[in-house]
């Protein structure tokens, strides 16, 4: 329930055996190499990978390889890259729009896509559409089901747009989902994917993942230009490498997920709290009365509050969350409401 | 003398060491907050600091901060901004220019300064002089005196410019100057530096120091805006406070100048290796003939050649390097060249 | 009723007027120093003015000095910088977001505004309020009186920001209102007008009209990078002057609105003919059916139709518009839908 | 002599003919499509034509199309995008880099152009050199015959660049060569061209000439959201249209460049006076006493002079300029330097 829960101590180790060596710098090192064998293995292939040092750094950059800054990226409304990166979006495509679409959970309407994929397509007095980007698990915590995805993409390729995926907490729903990478990002049409380590027991090191070669020397160029090329990348990638050795990345997520299904239920019994999404992942969105959620502050509980609607709070799980933990914040509010 | 060393064992025990506990994201935790305190106490005043991934994004969002998009950035021709970031300057400044100046070991004659600082001042036809930007150590591995710093920074203010400092080898320069950051940065005119850790035994992390606190809420949404805010800085600030504790980082500099300079002493003695520059940091360029560098990188030493002239080389020194290593290379260039 | 009118011909006199000579370039030239004094005049102030040569560029140039690229300009979600410039907003401030308010005939609600203007003030992890844009005549047609610009103004104030009004129909606006430009703008709290003249009787010329000298230097620099600053400027400004001498202006907007309240009423007592907004300027949206619609084209009529919604048209008059024009519109929609 | 002519009375009437009719806006009139057969006939071959209103507006707008923002653009350090258009290319280009090449009478040194045209290619630390821009005739009034033109462009080509030319004075130069347009462009290698009309009796518009049909989109995108697409292009492209018939724009150069030379002619005569280059086009660069300059600009003579070096005056001429303004000129001169 912490807001920001510390590194796993299977990424620890791998950054401290990273430090001793000599190595060559921006991603000629093993290390690096390791990393993308990785990946290609648990996408079942090929596939370019930049470390980035965060998923808005992740986001933006993928965008800025898919739309020209006369393009449309095509997101939900309550999408970070449209809410919560200070137009990081716009700065690194030099001025492309993003257009927000309405939907449930945080989820794309279908319908709503299918319209705005072609509006004003060739109208030269408007920004054209470009990009779909979707969020997997969405800003509530909801997911697409690879079908869903399929179809979202769909509409996206058939009007001549690409496809990027926000997988800040793709592990959390390839865990929830019992899918795999591959049907729920390249098999179903996704072109490139922000790949979040950082909320998921990482330490300093988030990836984009690209499917589509053919933007890689693109991307490489505007990385170094964005300041996110490293000399000792070594240290992102040993994060990365361990984070998709035997399993850990779904370990850790699955925990996570475990600790936010337990909130929900136990939140779901209390009468006071109002649970406002089905929970799926490892973060959910709860109401709250006013005195309850400053008690909860003022005993030290430390959470997103008001952010989206009055009474509203945001708990996020992580790999480290406690049974107890979560127990402790459920006796307390139930002590609060009842 | 390896391209890319490793972290020093200080640096990694204290990201180890911020690996377990929960804290506030962003900035909001005690590690930052005791890595703010140490930069205070080294630059003997209050100032602000933004850690960031590399060098490259330190400069860049410096110098965004100090011209307007139509302004340019006056700085020596060699300099790192303004050949080895790929337009990053560029990129985050919205489309300023890089006014390359001459001047001996890649330090920026004054009189040419003096002539580019008022240069079609006023003049809409023209981009405006906006900044100066230094860089201490230089490219070559050469310093600025205080009193030097002084002197340009005093030119740039007199014309109303601000000054910046590419600090990437700060430490090099304060070991070998035995005077104090102060007297080299805000005491000489510098409002904004970029502070380097990485090439000194750090890991993922450099800082942007600010001196003019006006700049700072500027920087703060640009480095947010750049996804250079990370959630987890105290990563970052665990790094950065260590480095500076105990004098860690001077002992790392003063470590690799020293090995710098028994390798530059070794070199000056073969009749077959030309010196270019006096060793006053960790960074030497010297003129080899191809078929010794050619047995030199068969026998696996790594370091970067050709970029500048034809036959000549750059060896970089680190706190990782030992006298064995600077012996066993002067060693090897005596057996080629004689 | 025609797409584009020509230009009236005391403009194009004007023009051919300052062919001759020889002048002064950039603006130097008494054309332009008359042009300003006749902007002073009709303003009862000092302003400064900037000829640009469309209505996109002086919007664009116009928010880009008004907020920071990690800002956002409300407006409303149906205005022109938001539906109709290809992103040029975005492009001139360097990535600046676009927040699209809802309200009706085009205006924005003020409650709506209110919210806006202080949401995530100060969050890092967001674009950041800093200018309101308005339009007058609005996208529909519709007005705002002195006293509700005052209102959304002082909101926008009150939080900080910057006022921008887009006034493409500015004279038409004026005309009907029976109020002084002064009233409409500065001591409305406008800081910076998009002053049109090209819809009214110009031919290829706009201007910024600036209340706040401040912003002029920069504003200037813009304009020369923009490709904006004319050699020849005096052709702007000839056009300028003519348009504000002896109240020509006014004359055509005047006769523009006329001809949209004759067609107004004359469409409203067409029981197929569906009005959506009462007619304050020289603009209105009709919604027709289907076959009328094609046949109107077929016989020559030029409009929009169809770009908001499915069977709605867009009409507009001009200086150049008769009252036999009107008729004859008139009586084709009557034939067509009787 | 004076520093901007007015325009030609052939374009004056144009536009006067142009301002009565009504037409479809933004170029789907009969005027544009007047203009570009002109365009197509003189160049003898079918080509792209987008009117803009400045000079920087075409070379920044046309380089845009051919570099990305990681590019460079290899040009004479002279060159008007590099010196005198604020930073355009640089804004236009999302910050390109722009290289500065020498080169004598503002020609670019082939040599130097072949060194930079593949300098770093592929190394993701530098921009890319991307586009070759030639200023045709250069701005000291020197020319490139279609041969020196035909050998930079295959150097650039070579390296994989594509290849602009700043036509602004490309009439004069046509003129003086005698060559065809076309073997002045796209039968040399040009893509893009500059098309300058306003220095030589136009009021309001040049134009983008596109060679490569595959850049006009993009060019179309960028220029609207430049606001650059203007609603009434008739007023431009009827300036364009009158300035290709019937030989008007190759009258005018000739007639600019005659007087030029005798300008040249004059001043070669004249011991206190110092003509710095061959007089190939309407524009010359001569040395003049400092006394000199101050009474001929106390006598009301208007010319630019110490831009470039103290004491350096630029006599422009045009088609306005007659014998007597030369002869006055000159008879002036005479009298202060004897």
């Amino acid at each position: 329930m912490s807001v920001a829960a510390g590194a796993c101590p299977e990424i620890v180790q791998a950054v401290t055996g990273a430090a001793g060596g000599q190595d060559l710098p921006y991603g000629a090192d093993p290390f690096t190499a390791g990393a993308r064998a990785r990946f290609a293995e648990i996408f079942e292939r090929d596939v370019d990978v930049l470390p980035v040092s965060t998923g808005s750094a992740a986001n933006a950059l993928s965008l800025a390889a898919l739309t020209p800054p006369w393009g449309s990226v095509l997101c939900h409304r309550d999408s970070h890259i449209n809410t919560d990166e200070c137009g990081a979006p716009e700065f690194f495509t030099n001025g492309a729009k993003l257009v927000a679409l309405p939907g449930d959970d945080a989820r794309i309407d279908p319908d709503r896509l299918r319209a705005a994929a072609t509006r004003k397509a060739g109208d030269v007095h408007s920004v054209q559409p470009s990009v779909l980007s979707i969020t997997q698990a969405t800003e509530t915590g909801a997911l697409y089901t690879p079908d869903e995805i399929r179809a979202l993409a769909g509409i996206a390729k058939d009007a001549g747009l690409r496809v990027h995926m926000d997988g800040a907490r793709f592990a959390n729903a390839v865990t929830t989902l019992g899918c795999t990478p591959a049907e729920l990002t390249w098999q179903a049409g996704v072109d490139v994917l922000s790949f979040g380590a950082t909320k998921n027991g990482g330490m300093t090191a988030d990836a984009i993942v690209v499917f589509d070669h053919a933007l890689t020397p693109e991307l490489s160029f505007r990385a170094k230009r964005a300041g996110q090329l490293t000399s000792k990348m070594r240290f992102q990638s040993a994060q990365l490498d361990a984070y998709l050795t035997d399993g850990l990345w779904l370990r850790n997520a699955a925990h996570a997920n475990a600790m936010a299904a337990r909130l929900g239920n136990g939140l779901k019994a209390l009468p006071g709290a109002d649970l406002l999404h089905a929970v799926e992942a490892n973060i959910l969105f709860c109401r709250l009365p006013r005195p309850v959620i400053d008690h909860l502050l003022a005993e030290g509980f430390a959470f997103y509050h008001d952010r989206w609607e009055p009474g509203v709070c945001r708990f996020v799980t992580s790999f480290s969350t406690t049974g107890h933990d979560v127990d402790t914040l459920l006796e307390a509010v139930r002590r609060l409401t009842t």
